[in-house]
């Protein structure tokens, strides 16, 4: 097998990079196979937050290509009865991870076809005996390594899994109501500070609201009212004033709300989940008289 | 020779990731063979931290295939007279680094079979003259890149050195007292705050607590007693509640203490080093009368 | 084209880790060409601060081999009429980066040889449509890759740009004045706390001060004098004491300030910056009568 056919191996966890637990895996992954190309998507998913580690997925699965090996571990249940797999998505990537809801949003907004279970027993590194809280160096880059080699292919992971038995996450759509569309704060671009909503621009366009024009913004955090006002829906951070708020489209093509070259969730308190509501509509306008 | 033959570079230190100083490295060791595979320990080792890089290399190198290079560059004898060494271990893993007991448990846990002087006045880039500060790109990045290229060999670097002459730093043992074991705190899981203790497996087996058994659990900073309860021995976290206290088994094959989902570092303020003593015996019967 | 061929490809930004920005500019690039080699000079540049992002080029390009393509995106006018340049140094390597003054230190300091206009329309990533907010991903990581991989020449980008009308930050040059020399602080040691300066060593060895000499140090803050004492001019940290300051040559050939094992920015509250002025002269001879 060339190298050309090898394919990307990338990890991502909670552990962060302070200590020695993210290279062991990488050690692991170069036992398997010392020609692999393995590189990180995020070791700073929040510890246990199964969420954000979801997200980060969809965010960048997608921008990789065809066949390369995703191993994703935030993994609260290590030593539980959780399951263990390994699936490809419909564009061909594939990802490694506890079945704990880790792959929601690639379930949802990129789709799977084939789905394997893991059979630890099966399926851990000779290099090291099976630990019961550390799944990641022994379990996951194994699996990750072998199938970004081409050593197993997906089929010979286990056993075939139902794709509606995968354990998913709580999801609340994004939906029009009325002359406003609603949704909710899915994740923070944390360095920016900005707000990532889970409204689609599809949905936003039956607003109606040119590029330019004003949206009137509600944020809500259960029941409290957090932020109402009127905001500019530009293009660009550089078409609206230093400091100045805006409505723009992500990176991911939903709509998102920032301050430019501020933060507008530290600005505001505003944090992320289900309980962080959204809704954007035309702003009025403005008369004076 | 061809690229299966080259030996993955992989680099620590304490210098953090926010400035050019690893990059550098990085780009002299590829200056020496543009094919190399580098990757990275950890940046974040405290500054002259030596004690927790002696660590880092004990929980990551065995996990590397033969003829891995590792250089550590925590080095606050820069410029002195400390000597730099290169060093193989029994398992085939090499290390490059500073003479001030950044091997410590290297040396003591795994092994070495060879020890080798680095002649710095030999030994360095000649993609830079030889700074007084920055041995790390100047010195290590260049000999532990022609280490992995196979452009040295380890007897090239310098004269061989007495393994009994390496630096090393004071190490207290675990051992049995009566009935219980006591050791000290190594180190901690630092993203999840468990204490990770120097108490092998074999030496806590001697107590006869079957898993899911009762251990009482004594910490001591100096004289000052920081910390007794009685603890779960848990196979994994997934055993205990949320926010339950556990000792397992870490991924070293030592003993350590957890908070399930929480972190017991932070929650009883406990630091690390050979002041920070621990204790396990078997927990007493709890009779109600 | 054979790996050898292949030039190493770096990516630096203000996107942090944390999220997977910085992972989905390595799929796009991986989806060019699946062997390059790919690595980060540094993710944690503060947001916006396209004088750190130079400091760390000049910091780290020379130390790589010709031909290596770096990526710099600090981008606070995406999406505005700035203009988006590739550039060769006159060593050799490549820097692909908003036109906004983030190679002023490589201009300067190193020399560009030939600058060419990245058309953004034509030059952009076919994986993901050209979003108005991350040309990092969509543009500049793309363009890097295909330069790297040997996909496009230099030549290839666009037409070709007058050096002396990229965009540079304004410089303070250091210079001789009576018997003291005067310069800016440039950027800080992050890690470790120490002053890194503009002063050169040519222009620091017109005082005539031997090492182990004393040198009257003057740090002002714009009209405010914030730092006065004598240090000595050590070779290295290990010539002080733990806790003594020193003046040294850092690993850049410029005099910086630290405190040995200590923070010389926090100890004393110093930021930089052009408004950062530090002057050093001999120290005058202490009689004591």
């Amino acid at each position: 097998m060339t190298d050309i056919q090898k394919k990307a191996l990338v990890f991502q966890s909670d552990f962060g990079l302070s200590d020695g637990a993210v290279s062991a895996m990488y050690g692991v992954a170069y036992s398997v196979d010392p020609t692999l190309k393995i590189s990180d998507l995020t070791h700073d998913i929040p510890q246990y937050n199964v969420w954000e580690a979801s997200y980060r997925l969809i965010q960048t699965v997608q921008f990789w290509p065809q066949g390369t090996v995703f191993v994703s571990v935030v993994d609260p249940g290590v030593g539980s009865a959780r399951r263990s797999i390994a699936v490809e998505t419909v564009t061909g990537q594939m990802i490694v991870t506890p079945d704990n809801g880790s792959i929601t949003h690639i379930i949802r907004m990129l789709g799977i076809k084939e789905a394997r279970l893991v059979v630890e027993a099966e399926n851990h590194s000779p290099f090291a005996e099976l630990s019961y809280t550390f799944h990641g160096r022994d379990v996951y880059a194994y699996v990750g390594a072998r199938l970004a080699a081409g050593v197993s292919k997906l089929a010979d992971i286990g056993p075939e899994l139902d794709i509606d038995s995968l354990v998913q996450l709580n999801v609340v759509e994004a939906k029009r109501d009325d002359d406003s569309v609603t949704g909710t704060i899915d994740v923070l671009d944390v360095r920016f500070g900005s707000l990532w909503t889970n409204i689609p621009l599809e949905l936003f366009k039956t607003l109606n609201i040119p590029v330019g024009g004003r949206v009137e913004v509600d944020i809500q955090h259960d029941t409290r009212a957090v932020y109402k006002n009127f905001l500019v829906y530009a293009k660009s951070f550089a078409d609206v004033n230093v400091g100045e708020s805006l409505v723009y489209l992500n990176s991911l093509s939903n709509m998102a709300v920032a301050i430019n070259q501020g933060s507008f969730a530290q600005a505001y308190n505003i944090g992320t989940g289900t309980n962080w509501k959204i809704a954007m509509r035309k702003a009025p306008r403005l008369v004076y008289e």
